[in-house]
């Protein structure tokens, strides 16, 4: 258990932990090549994996309390070397409660040539309502990667960037939202790949994109489950 | 329990929550991205996913009693965002039991670049007995999306859809027929995308499609099984 | 329990169901599309699927004894509408113990296009010793298939025919060889596609060819699992 | 139990043996077709994977233990028919403690057509700090795989080498290393697969690279985790 005095943060640890299989189920994952995080709702903290543990090993208690500066706040293990990438977007997003990284193969296919991934079927505008942008290549150690996410993203409707020769990242405002994005998108990036190998792929018409967007933003799924209420419990 | 008075609808509730496993068995789904009804055999009804659900979190009681103007009638979630196009199916081709709607990624991709699978492969003979048609491109929000499957459809021997840049559409005798056709759709849609890519794919003679179809359709399985009885458990 | 006075048969029946456990583990089948059978040594007779069955459904008793004509022996079900073919081959190549059918993605989008897999890598040697051949195109309902996989099998090393536009027959000494050179089919299928993606794919010498397959058969494996006792317990 | 006198060495077993799920896992695999040993620190022996045997029937007491020329010392079953190739590279490589070969798809792809896996992503410069290089062609039978490897490995940073239109082979300082350079091997081959399709895709600066492989190799995942401490039990 947390010694640190902040309500629900264990649940918000279990929560965490327990979202890193999704990305295992969905296939975004190879060996510990992804990462999950939760801001902590009302402190400058986040939870985030710890380095270079295999998903197998995750547990709870093991999980990483950082400050937004990606310092180690509660935690025996070293945090995972994406931290920093991960508290930039925090700092920089107020509005994001969660941010997933991944190699997913489709996806990353997409970044590694730099080119985003055009918004040809309905289920992207749903989900991204635009294109899914690439993102500048950038080197960790520094504040590049967060600053190339966050510059890419704020003010596009898409949850999810390619960094250029690298992988996703993307945000929401829980981290199963991150998570949901992050399924979505090498969904996607799958479906647009293959019908590539078939012939020319159209854009769907702006106007189309707008109405999907609005209507699956607003009106998709259960009203209840979609009010911003953080932390979200992981529905298994 | 239902409060409805009609014999067998727990059944065909736990039957249509049953058959979800089965769209993420066979990897036609990601996240919630797919739906499977049932008509309630004898009433203007159908039973239907709620919206937004994860499989996980699928129990019967969950599902959704709806009429064939996709009225919620018993239930406590929201019915489908696709409930709609179920409905207008089952109003305009009474003979159909059950739709499936999913996003699989072979199949979406053909239908993203809007061309028909041709039926190149005896598999296809059996199942399709045709080339899998492109429907028209269509928004959700109003009848669009059932009509163009209904128009493509009617007359068809295909049970399967491509609904252009967006997904597939199945219909069958009842629920579990439809998703066999969605498990089979994307299979047939797999293999020839495979093939494509090595050379010309060449249909299949109509003479031998239209063998093959007869054949399967009269004498495949078990004959007891095909009997047209409603609703039919889930054999697992 | 057999009425049968054979003895052996359960245990025969019990390892050809479970057999079909490794087409799905394998992602060989779809559905129901694809079966096992195994000659009863020392009699007429052959062990085959059901038709039309769900591989979880599938258990010892349901599984069907036929005569090598075809003909049902025991059973309360119907036999695979493939069993023709099965027992063409039985009858035909008296070495033959067990023989498989799939639809497996890669090797059935080779057998739609009508192209042999080429002997391009080293696992091909050891299991194939020559290019995976094509037979005809043949329709289900005569001996028209059962014909072109004889004809084709028949002096060739490979144990596999990718019959034209249709699927992957294989062959082995027991319905275990049978499956592990199905498995082994798609897996070569897959890799030699996805190289012909990336440029030219050259045969390996002939040479070369038979000093793999020379070794594969005589030297690698466990030599007291290699002796033609049969049938032969599925090890698992 | 071993009867052999060397402390560890039944706990190395349990690990090797356990490391071949893994290859399952993650898709490395076909039937038996591919294996892990571990050297025995301090000795000039090796555990390595029985020829021929499921990766379900493995137990840590069917484990080989064989000498660095390959000889069986320990084992009731015949060794790997790839343990030559394991031996040389533990003759001729002193500081590696583990060695992998899987024939896994995307990685044999590449090695069908004789083509280098460029660093384009940044999961490469991490891993592999270079190009996946390929080896020469070379029969199994004598020392040829072996000198292939280690002439292509030794001064190389890649620990995996694409084996002309065979496969990879990987080394680690230990087996649970090489597993995951072959598991990490697989992925990238997929995904630059994948961006092929969709362009040309450019390798990475090498001063870019070149930060990439000291960051990982130095600061990635937990310290005390990387200390060269063998043999390392399996985080399952």
């Amino acid at each position: 258990m947390s010694s640190l005095d902040i309500p629900g943060l264990d649940a918000l640890k279990a929560e965490v932990c327990a979202l890193h299989a999704e990305l295992l189920r969905w296939g975004l994952v190879a060996w510990t090549s992804g990462n999950v995080s939760a801001r902590v709702p009302g402190h400058e903290l986040m939870v985030i994996k710890p380095s270079g543990v295999s998903y197998d090993d995750l547990t709870p208690d093991k999980m990483i309390v950082a400050d937004l500066d990606g310092n180690l706040v509660e935690g025996t293990l070293s945090p995972s070397s994406d931290t920093a990438a991960h508290a930039y977007v925090y700092r920089n997003m107020p509005e994001v409660g969660g941010v997933v990284h991944t190699h997913s193969p489709y996806a990353t296919a997409w970044s590694a040539v730099a080119q985003p991934i055009p918004c040809a079927i309905t289920a992207m505008g749903d989900e991204f309502g635009d294109d899914i942008p690439v993102g500048p290549f950038a080197l960790i150690g520094d504040d590049s990667i967060g600053q190339g996410i966050v510059s890419t993203l704020k003010g596009h409707r898409s949850p999810a960037v390619l960094m250029r020769q690298h992988g996703v990242f993307t945000i929401g405002k829980n981290a199963k939202a991150a998570v949901k994005a992050a399924v979505m998108c090498e969904d996607v990036a799958r479906t647009v790949h293959l019908a590539r190998q078939l012939g020319p792929v159209a854009r769907l018409d702006q106007a189309d994109i707008d109405k999907l967007y609005d209507r699956y933003q607003n009106v998709y799924g259960q009203q209840a489950a979609q009010q911003p209420i953080e932390p979200q419990g992981v529905e298994a």
